[in-house]
């Protein structure tokens, strides 16, 4: 999208585009969206939308990308500490907690996906990508002492990013900030409920 | 339901109907799904299918009290038990994961709906009282001294509930039993992950 602006329309570039778009994917379903509704929720017409996006496909992967580039600078970030693993795993989740109250509508859009599409497929691959670095984290944990032996890596991951992924069911800034919630979601995964 | 079945069609009653129809939800959607479809996948007319069911909704309904009468079930269960608070929780919480693993594609089906129906509106509402249930059982088991001060209890009830109900993207058979899964999720929350 290097073309020159020749409408001149501020605030309606690609980035509005796609904000108008994850909105109404979540709020209608993808299928039940069409280019012409964004336009509307825009109001602006589909031939202006089409100046930014090739199509409604490309909105969806943008969106995924937001949240799975979000999501995998994460493990960047930990991979490069020089602490456990088990401490890298907790921090790992933590910004996962700040990763999804940031994108909350892109990782929400991420997580309704079923692999209908070549592009959904790839995405998919991708989490599963980003859910495998997450249980060899775990493993890691468990051959350093720091995690108890008796969980399997893989049903620890997926349980740990199923507790993670739920707050896009439930989760509002008014339940706390983003540091709080990841505070309340590594208390219950690493140290337990029970007192 | 009660009246006789005039056309001796064994298998194709109204049970059948439903696990057909919650296939086809679960696979493609339930807006995209007709009772022409739930028809053709049974290989019967779509007349037949309404000579068991009203339409759609009611399919909806039922799959969805399937899921919910389960999991009210197993509150009334956990609450005539003599047990501490914690107790209560945590086999309330490994009952979720057995009604989730027991009853797979209706409890699907239930965490899709968004309220956009009445029929759908009342199922979220029948999901919030059962929150309500997890939230009080937290409260008392803090109250208790059983579980941890440090956490709120409503957001405890919706991360352990939104564990359990992850295993909705990913749980097969192949994992483990469903008592192995409840044992997973209840370790890693109660007893939490570090060593």
């Amino acid at each position: 999208m290097t073309a020159p602006r020749r409408r001149g329309r501020p605030g309606h570039d690609q980035d509005a585009v796609l904000t108008a778009a994850v909105r109404l994917f979540n709020e209608r379903g993808y299928d039940a969206t069409s280019m012409y509704d964004i336009a509307v929720s825009l109001g602006i017409t589909k031939s202006s939308v089409y100046h930014h996006i090739s199509g409604k496909e490309q909105l969806l992967q943008m969106a995924m990308d937001q949240a799975l580039d979000g999501l995998f600078e994460a493990a960047d970030e930990v991979r490069d500490l020089e602490l456990p693993a088990l401490d890298r795993l907790e921090r790992l989740i933590q910004l996962c907690v700040i990763v999804l109250a940031e994108r909350f509508e892109f990782v929400t859009v991420l997580l309704r996906v079923r692999g209908n599409t070549e592009v959904e497929q790839h995405a998919l691959a991708r989490r599963r990508e980003f859910d495998a670095i997450v249980t060899d984290l775990v493993k890691q944990a468990q051959a350093e002492g720091g995690v108890r032996p008796d969980v399997d890596p893989a049903t620890a991951a997926r349980l740990l990013l199923g507790m993670v992924n739920s707050l896009t069911e439930w989760y509002k800034p008014r339940h706390g900030g983003a540091e709080a919630m990841a505070g309340a979601v590594t208390t219950i995964a690493f140290e337990g409920l029970r007192l």
